[in-house]
């Protein structure tokens, strides 16, 4: 199933299911509630289905099944919101290794230092850092290009989010933690990250803005995304395509990621992790970056397009 | 006011108002809801608390000034708990300089590389990498040695926890936003962190792992901690004086942190942001690390005292 969390009209935020060939989105609770029964605590957000767990998948997929006319609404007349507007973390890894190459040669160039080997630690286990949950965005909203930047790039990345809790989970009992997936762009401000990267404690305020991190348009449940290790991915600015790749690449599988991550360390519903960039899945990596008014478009196989706008606020404004 | 959570007998958590020199902690919904009056919703926990503002902060004021003895208990009667269980988030520096220099000196003992020299970003902003929120335990709670390290290591960090929200915060203004401070015990497998530094992502399973972050005893509000960078730092274990200093020596006060962390990006209340590690405040500057059961008591002046043993699980026990 895919999971989208929408508004309509002046409404609250609801979380439907979606059928991208019927063009329409189901209401979970409205769905429920018709027949006057009301409708169960764990439709009332993606947090709440997450954490409702296997009865609350069982029901989601029994309405699906149904598809009352009066819950559904076509896509066209909805607002897809971010999925998980406040995801309870977001962990970005690095796990592309070309990735990694093609960006040392151009740090290389912006800084004259010259590029350090990857080390035998990055083939070893996934790193990763924590980004701002609460900077999330969903589809079509427009991001705010920092003030302190002159450089603005996006990531394009395939993210997880755990589903059932769980500390020292085996890699071949990691994707059943896994509720689904869907598309997350990293939006980076590069000349900020040239100055971080000597303190050497990750990523800060080149990823730490209002509207920089945009997740979606949903969630692909880990059952109907197929095998996560095999998506293609590709991303566009104005339509024009950039660069892409495939999830094939990452060193590191979503296994081995989330079985690493929750060594000794509980993992909760609603988590999020990403891959990091897949190669040529950025600006960087070509030595282009983006300008105000462009609008980015991030497609992985089986979830869909991810769309945003970054627009630079006049200096003063709002 | 210091600001407690706690718990009494089989009871819930509640928020409460410590006086130190009373030896005794006021349940602020106890004592509002004495007389049948009903307790305001932002007595029912401390991120209710920030939320409720300056007219929360009145409120509980008041409450202090009649300290009705009905609502008091003695502080040996009741388990004082982490004054935020969870964190909107927990951002942490490393703001002290010839912390950086001593530890430097360690990693090259540990590693055979010799130190890089501190780059000129550091003395510009403060650099921060994002800790798990949901690993923060309190005071007298054992915490949990991680199956994967060797090499355990206590920290000595204050921390400032966000009050009222706000965006683009001019520094003159950046106290005004803070709710209060408090102790954190940044706990740190030192093994795990030579093999993430050259990774370049910041601290992940060096610091991530259940129990890891100490928090505690509780939350000195703006007003009453006084000028935030005098405070003076010591900490013991097993009663042993390991090292100590000064929040003077901070590079960058809290005001500086505030504002930088603020710019284009929104604070919540209830965000902790901690200074990193005063110098000697570690025993990796000394050379030292931890042995299981040991017993880590950190001391800040107007603060109080964060006791916590580290015990380490049998191999496949819990």
């Amino acid at each position: 199933m895919k999971f989208a969390s929408f508004t309509r009209g002046g409404g609250g935020v609801a979380v439907g299911v979606v059928d991208v060939a019927r063009g329409e989105v189901l209401g979970l609770a409205a769905a429920a509630a018709r027949g006057g029964r009301g409708a169960p605590a764990f439709f009332a957000s993606m947090l709440a289905l997450i954490d409702g767990g296997d009865a609350a998948l069982a029901a989601a997929r029994e309405e699906a099944a149904r598809w009352p006319a009066e819950a559904a609404f076509a896509l066209k007349d909805v607002r897809i919101l971010a999925p998980l507007p406040e995801p309870r973390s977001l962990r970005d890894c690095l796990v592309f290794e070309q990735h990694l190459v093609n960006a040392q040669k151009q740090w290389e160039a912006m800084t004259g230092r010259p590029p350090a080997p990857i080390p035998e630690a990055w083939y070893q286990r996934p790193g990763y850092y924590k980004g701002n949950r609460f900077s999330v965005v969903g589809p079509d909203v427009d991001v705010r290009w920092p003030s302190y930047s002159e450089l603005m790039d996006f990531e394009l990345e395939l993210a997880c989010v755990i589903g059932k809790p769980g500390r020292d989970i085996a890699p071949e009992d990691a994707l059943s933690h896994v509720f689904g997936f869907t598309i997350f762009n990293d939006f980076s401000a590069r000349d900020m990250q040239v100055v971080e990267r000597p303190l050497g404690m990750g990523a800060a305020k080149s990823k730490d803005f209002d509207t920089g991190n945009a997740l979606g348009p949903w969630i692909v449940t880990t059952d109907e995304i197929g095998d996560p290790q095999a998506l293609r991915m590709e991303a566009r600015v104005n339509g024009e395509r950039w660069g892409g790749g495939t999830s094939a690449d990452m060193h590191h599988s979503f296994a081995a990621i989330v079985s690493f991550v929750s060594r000794d360390e509980t993992l909760r519903g609603g988590e999020v992790i990403a891959s990091g960039t897949v190669p040529t899945g950025c600006g960087l990596e070509l030595g282009r970056f983006l300008n105000p008014g462009d609008v980015v478009e991030l497609e992985i196989e089986r979830i869909g397009v991810l769309r945003n706008r970054i627009v630079r606020p006049q200096r003063g404004g709002n």
